[in-house]
């Protein structure tokens, strides 16, 4: 069982207080794919440069990622420049140059459109149709999006919201998609716009999960060191699908442990810039601290005489 | 088992995006007082005008709260003018009047010295002192306190840190009382001031509990209704202290049941103005609430394999 990502590969600079780095490897299904990569195959679709560096092909095969779908383009890669400031939770947008990703049009090779799990990271709406337009019958399929999609292309965001079955989101965007503040309400007006499934995202206060019956909470992980939060919501979704894909179950029980399996990959990769965290990461630190977040939020029920 | 509480019992005026009330019963000890009734015998300590209205005396019988420790002299009670934007989480003080507040000085009955679980809600660290030099071998001292005293007494405050078991305190504060913005590492800094567990909490992102070697974190409920923040801390308070003082122990196992049930009081408290939800609530709803918060959070392990 393998889980497909379109999203962008890009060099970012970046700036936090702990530090800066420039032109590293970055973009949404960098980060999904290397977090997945610890679960199951991850085939990813994308374009980079004539620039992009061999290291950062070397990062991927050493994590197995099927790169037959990584189009390499003459002119220069995705680039993104942002900054944060000692309030971790917002990344301050210093440039964006669209580069290459401008004229991408994804192209799933053959084997890709078997895929059973698909995540289409934040990109243009338009773009996630025609993706989705190439699978063929997979069993999950999940999509996240911004506030510039919301704002500049809600039809075609409306259209991919009707056939995918989970829309992971910022808290605020939430709020802005559904034109509602109270993030119950929102959420429900968002899952009678598709998804069977919502996932909202609240940075270091972690993330909730809603169906039309159910409402699960999990927190981040706690951390004295967060270096870049860079990458943490793609992080998530890759440790999130790559969870499911391995189990090949989709359910309630599976998407808990799951969405905990997702917060576990972002928490490891918020502690150093890049990809650096994630790529000496191994399986037994990942169940630790899977059973970390259990020994977190596990209480004792009352007792039945009370 | 009883829970003494010193802290202020005020009149408040508050508008929120779902409505506006004008002088009804508020201050953190009548919030605290209300919220620890339904666990344990709760006794107050704090002062009122003689315009205090004899129907939030009245609250307080049915309640069954001994405020044999509430003085009313003669002035007028404490006032409080707030609002809040859709942005539930910040209260904008418009107004606040001391009046009878000002000069008031914690005089404990005979009958409350003994008390085995105290709480000094949020005021003047001097005045916590007055009432620690009172009470006699308590179980458990907590105390609340905020951004006013780490800025303008903050070597009382220290004194009061040395002294007590526990203290609550919001994010933002925590981190300007430690000087420190992680919030892990603020935690720890705060600890070695004094407490052996702080209790960080972060309104509708819920709370955190640290002690030296352990962590836990309590999500709030997502509500849909959410009518007035105002009394939220001290009603958790309240909760967690009431249920503390109901079991009779200080463990680590209580003190989580302890902090969701103080998450569940806060839950409820917001639900309505004033001590509305409150007053009519039942410990059915409570349990039931309780049990909500568990399928909240719960999760399977990884399966041994992996």
């Amino acid at each position: 069982m393998g889980v497909l990502v379109v999203g962008s590969v890009a060099l970012d600079s970046v700036q936090t207080p702990f530090g800066a780095v420039e032109n590293v490897l970055g973009g949404s299904a960098s980060y999904f794919s290397t977090a997945a990569s610890f679960f199951t195959e991850v085939s990813l679709v994308g374009v980079v440069g004539d620039d992009f560096p061999s290291e950062a092909i070397a990062l991927f095969r050493e994590r197995e990622i099927n790169i037959d779908g990584l189009e390499q383009v003459p002119g220069r890669t995705f680039r993104w420049r942002g900054q944060y400031r000692y309030d971790l939770n917002e990344a301050i947008t210093l440039e964006t140059q669209l580069n290459v990703f401008e004229s991408f049009r994804p192209k799933l090779p053959l084997a890709y459109q078997e895929s059973p799990y698909v995540f289409l990271a934040n990109i243009d709406p338009e773009l996630q149709l025609d993706v989705l337009n190439q699978v063929k019958r997979p069993k999950l399929v999940a999509c996240d999006t911004m506030n510039f999609w919301i704002q500049g292309k809600l039809e075609a965001l409306k259209a991919v919201l009707q056939r995918v079955d989970l829309l992971t989101i910022n808290e605020g965007e939430a709020r802005q998609l559904a034109q509602e503040p109270n993030i119950v309400k929102a959420a429900h007006r968002i899952l009678d716009m598709g998804p069977k499934v919502l996932i909202v995202k609240r940075g270091e206060y972690g993330a909730l999960m809603f169906s039309d019956s159910t409402m699960f909470f999990a927190p981040a992980y706690p951390l004295e060191t967060v270096y870049d939060p860079t990458g943490a919501g793609d992080s998530f979704a890759g440790g999130f699908m790559g969870y499911l894909a391995n189990v090949d179950a989709v359910s309630e029980e599976s998407m808990r442990q799951a969405i905990i399996m997702g917060s576990t990959m972002a928490s490891f990769n918020v502690e150093s810039f890049s990809l650096e965290r994630l790529r000496t990461l191994t399986y037994p630190e990942i169940r630790e601290r899977f059973r970390a977040f259990r020994s977190l939020v596990t209480f004792a029920d009352l007792p039945e005489t009370t």
